[in-house]
């Protein structure tokens, strides 16, 4: 580079500074208005994630940024990610209280990490939190006493005996509730041991969510629903979506969604390791979208065995589901050692048409994925 | 919502309004500094990714967002995602042209995607690009005639024959380039062709990547390396980064990076398709983590069923690692059947330990990527 350009190149880095500079005092211009939003919110009680609003003016802004020649999937990628950020310091406001004659909660499992997240969540909202671990079960009945809520979340080998052992004495009106992964046999033993209103949870998230905008709860109703509506219309404030399903058909597609991914990613990684593959060359040659699919089955080591082997192991029926992944690999294997290339593409073709809208839509979020995968990268 | 608090939020909605169209005008103000940076370098023939200056520069921003309190990630995110929208804009500039007194260039099946990639970036950098596609074959004398380079781009099952049949009469200073995903046999095949120099590359990317800045380029040597250097130096001005391997060892490692993995994602996807799972549900249980694992096995089947088969049925090797995986999925499945989870908590143990640092890591990661999938979600 000869002087010419290192000069030119220094002034523009300095305007580009100016500009940053401006930038960052605009963003926390926004952040302090957008909490503003949370707080007249926060004080009306309504819910902080409000799709319709966002959707409008993403519109709107798109239409702006389009206009003055900037591309309008920037601009929505910069305010996504600055209402992701909003979302997040909801919490240093806290939530209106839905419900404010309950009496005190009790969370069963209340050090573990989603039990954790909810008992932050309700103390939040103005709600008096008890946690109960293993060791406090000799507390029990002074815990239980005036209970409003029960809310069990402990490992699913052990949750039906937690239930039915435990939790078959409560005060007539306690909502009981579980945050089980598996929901049919929890409810059944929840609305065996307890008189009062019974309801099943899903959180379909993990503890590190941060917030839980956008997030998803399924709800599987137990006994008098009017009596939880208002933990359902609390959880709608926090920003979650609730989601009504039959506790089979859910423990059905937990099989696919959770038991059956989970196990193929435990043998990718169990593979790996006897293969003795050397990560570093890996990544060294990865293209974005195998580096992501190497972190999701990274991930998944970095967290606690039980934890999966809780869901792996919860449904007996997920082993129908991993069977049958196996029947196919195998069939699909032949084709390749016949060197039976034409149908591979045929039967390719087929699920293409199968996933019909689905695959062209898949292949488009993932690019904006793989392309924020990229950002990520420092060289 | 009573009349105070609708008055309120729009209130605030106005000065959010206002601060977005000073944000924009931002916007549109860096991106023009930043092409101006682009043109200085375009003229100096400096590359446009530059890691240190761009390391640097993030954490001299996240130090002064972390005294205005607001968050380092926050402005790292909108930053990254700012230059990748100047990196795209790079192209409307061009790059410099490393090689001057090259003669023009062939790309035998130039009209194929990737084909079509490289025949852009290169007209751009000012080269004179020739296609030659299968209907041109009667051309080819023509087209080869003064040829600088000719880079071979056609699907794997038929590129040795190419080589062999159809490029065995080149000039002698022409350069021989590939782009296959695999690299021994046409690399073999190059040099038993052609007597000139000859190298063999691999671009980890799709044909979709917008900009090639920070994606890999592999470059495995095969004659006169001396007399391509300038494609190698041409390529990082594009912003890539060069890999140098051993064809075999590149081969070995693409086995595993594609071969398995391609196999694993076509089974899981045929697998869906014969469950008859139903993917509006699916997607309506879906969690980040599982919206994205099934956005990964749907964008394959978007794609080219044709470009699959030719990865997954290039290497003879790559039957062995596909069959070791079943092999490890079929005892695992053993220990599902056979209840022992205490053996698959060990063995996660096993597999965790390998990872070793890599599955935090990887665990962070692949957390900020799931943020922004969230951030997608519009409900």
């Amino acid at each position: 580079m000869n002087e010419k350009t290192t000069l030119d190149l220094e002034n523009l880095r300095d305007l580009i500074d100016g500009v940053d500079q401006q930038l960052l005092n605009l963003l926390r211009k926004r952040l302090d208005f957008v909490a503003q939003v949370g707080t007249v919110k926060h004080a009306a009680g309504v819910p902080i994630y409000a799709p319709q609003r966002e959707a409008s003016m993403l519109a709107k802004r798109r239409k702006e940024a389009s206009d003055m020649n900037v591309s309008p999937q920037l601009i929505e990628d910069i305010l996504r990610r600055l209402m992701r950020e909003s979302y997040l310091n909801e919490k240093d406001v806290g939530f209106k209280q839905v419900k404010t004659d309950l009496g005190h909660i009790v969370i069963v499992g209340g050090e573990g990490q989603l039990g954790g997240l909810f008992s932050q969540m309700l103390t939040l909202s103005g709600y008096q939190v008890k946690s109960l671990d293993k060791n406090d079960w000799h507390r029990a009945e002074e815990l239980f006493d005036g209970a409003g809520m029960v809310i069990v979340t402990v490992p699913i080998n052990v949750t039906c005996d937690v239930i039915s052992n435990q939790l078959n004495n409560l005060p007539d009106n306690c909502i009981l509730a579980d945050l089980t992964s598996v929901k049919t046999e929890p409810l059944n033993a929840m609305l065996a041991a307890h008189k009062g209103p019974v309801v099943g949870l899903h959180p379909m998230f993990g503890p590190d969510v941060g917030s839980l905008a956008k997030q998803v709860v399924v709800v599987c109703d137990g006994r008098h629903p009017e009596a939880y509506q208002w933990l359902l219309d609390q959880i709608i404030i926090w920003g979650a979506r609730i989601v009504n399903e039959d506790a089979q058909k859910h423990d059905k597609a937990m099989q696919l969604v959770q038991a059956m991914r989970h196990f193929s990613t435990f043998v990718y990684g169990l593979n790996l390791c006897k293969e003795q593959a050397d990560i570093d060359t890996l990544l060294q040659f990865s293209s974005p979208i195998y580096r992501l699919e190497l972190a999701m089955v990274g991930r998944l080591f970095a967290q606690d065995p039980e934890l999966y082997a809780d869901i792996i192991f919860a449904q007996e029926g997920s082993q129908i589901a991993i069977s049958d992944y196996l029947d196919n690999y195998r069939q699909a294997l032949e084709l390749l050692k016949a060197g039976n290339r034409e149908e591979f593409v045929s039967q390719f073709k087929q699920v293409a048409q199968w996933f019909g809208d689905f695959a062209p839509q898949f292949q488009h979020e993932s690019r904006a994925m793989l392309q924020s995968v990229n950002d990520m990268k420092s060289n």
